[in-house]
């Protein structure tokens, strides 16, 4: 099956208007699609409304006790299932999931390093494709929140770019033809940061290798364009990072 | 097929503890089950925090726009997760629904009637089995929150003991065997209303209006009883109210 694995960052999907107009473009693709989305912001939001203090290491959220609370209402309550209804609007079935709905991700809490405790993060130990599959083929669409669990009853927060990286490394493990979309809110890797014009349409590594010595890369771009030629070495056929505005222009990520 | 569906409510799956309790009850029921959850505790205490006040009328929740906001991060997200991810470490494959999912209950927003404006509160037009017998094919436990949609992107709040009926009696005019099963914090329907012991184990539409007329009956368990009532009228085998700590006892009620 050829599938569409699509990460979504918090920006598009939480303000009402710019997810409508994500979803239109989104229900366009054909096939089988697979929604993955952020909602940083949102948590950010809602746990400056609860006083409690949003601290983040390397982009990354530490989520203590309270903090797990916030992100488990937040993406897989809140976001989820906002887009979940905008999609049935649209009349595609759809069905939120985070990774203990199925038992479809497990992974293990973080253990602390180099004095950093991340609290309840996931790395993630499995990805189980078989009931996605299950429900790709009844037509429906998966969306992902970025929240995983251990397999003993915690639920733990894992980013969504990497969610998507390996529910895609997985589909084509399993033989899928596999595209893994990233969209942000630029028109995809830039040469020149603040100008959308200067897309870089195709990357290899060799490329990539001579940007980021130039520091043409920027810093938030790095984990994306990481996670992309891993998920190329893991037998995705092609990573597109892009904005969410444009899902068929954008940077293409080969091998 | 045989179906149990079980309501349980939020007193119960709200604290850790009675949580783990009942969940090793319910994972002993034999065959296909579905579990239907509350929350309103929690997402009273989430409001509180919040600053937005809690409204009560006739037992059902006034949702405006931030009280939505707060069900569906409580219902959706944390209640129903902590819940999946607790089915999961008990080896029980389970997922994670609101009526938005699977598009499997759509309502209608209700209107506002002799001066009581609910706000977000849906009031269920259909409910979609087919994707929900789906997952029981595949042996996974539907955790069902107590949220729908209109259809049209927006979510509603709908009271967990209709939904446990009327999914329960959409299953049973489809030809399945259906139990309906309300676990809530006393032992059953109790003639003397503190004690325990006097469970009513038998009950029937005669001696339940005899006892309403006797005023034995409490507010709080009439409008269970006549859920319950519509639900055998509608084809479901039988409906039992039970304590949470006690799945095979309880009253018994049928036609």
């Amino acid at each position: 099956m050829k599938i569409n694995v699509i990460k979504v960052g918090g920006a598009v999907v939480e303000n009402e208007q710019s997810l409508i107009d994500f979803l239109h473009l989104f229900v366009n693709i054909e096939g089988a699609k697979i929604l993955v989305h952020g909602g940083g912001r949102s948590a950010t939001a809602l746990a400056s409304e609860l006083g409690i203090e949003t601290q983040m290491v390397s982009g990354r959220r530490i989520t203590d006790q309270s903090m797990l609370r916030v992100v488990t209402m937040v993406y897989g309550g809140l976001v989820n299932k906002n887009i979940v209804a905008h999609l049935q609007s649209l009349n595609q079935n759809a069905i939120g999931l985070t990774g203990a709905d199925l038992n479809y991700i497990t992974a293990v809490k973080r253990p602390i390093k180099e004095g950093i405790n991340y609290g309840f993060v996931g790395d993630i130990t499995e990805v189980r494709i078989t009931h996605l599959l299950t429900l790709l083929n009844i037509n429906t669409i998966p969306v992902l929140a970025p929240l995983t669990h251990d397999g003993h009853g915690q639920m733990l927060n894992t980013n969504a770019d990497t969610i998507a990286s390996s529910v895609a490394t997985a589909l084509a493990r399993a033989g899928h033809e596999t595209v893994l979309t990233y969209c942000f809110d630029k028109a995809g890797v830039l040469s020149s940061p603040n100008d959308d014009s200067s897309v870089i349409p195709l990357l290899n590594e060799q490329t990539y290798n001579t940007l980021l010595a130039d520091n043409i890369i920027s810093d938030g771009m790095i984990p994306k364009v990481d996670n992309a030629f891993d998920a190329l070495h893991n037998g995705v056929s092609e990573v597109v990072i892009t904005s969410a505005s444009n899902l068929v222009g954008g940077t293409h990520i080969v091998l």
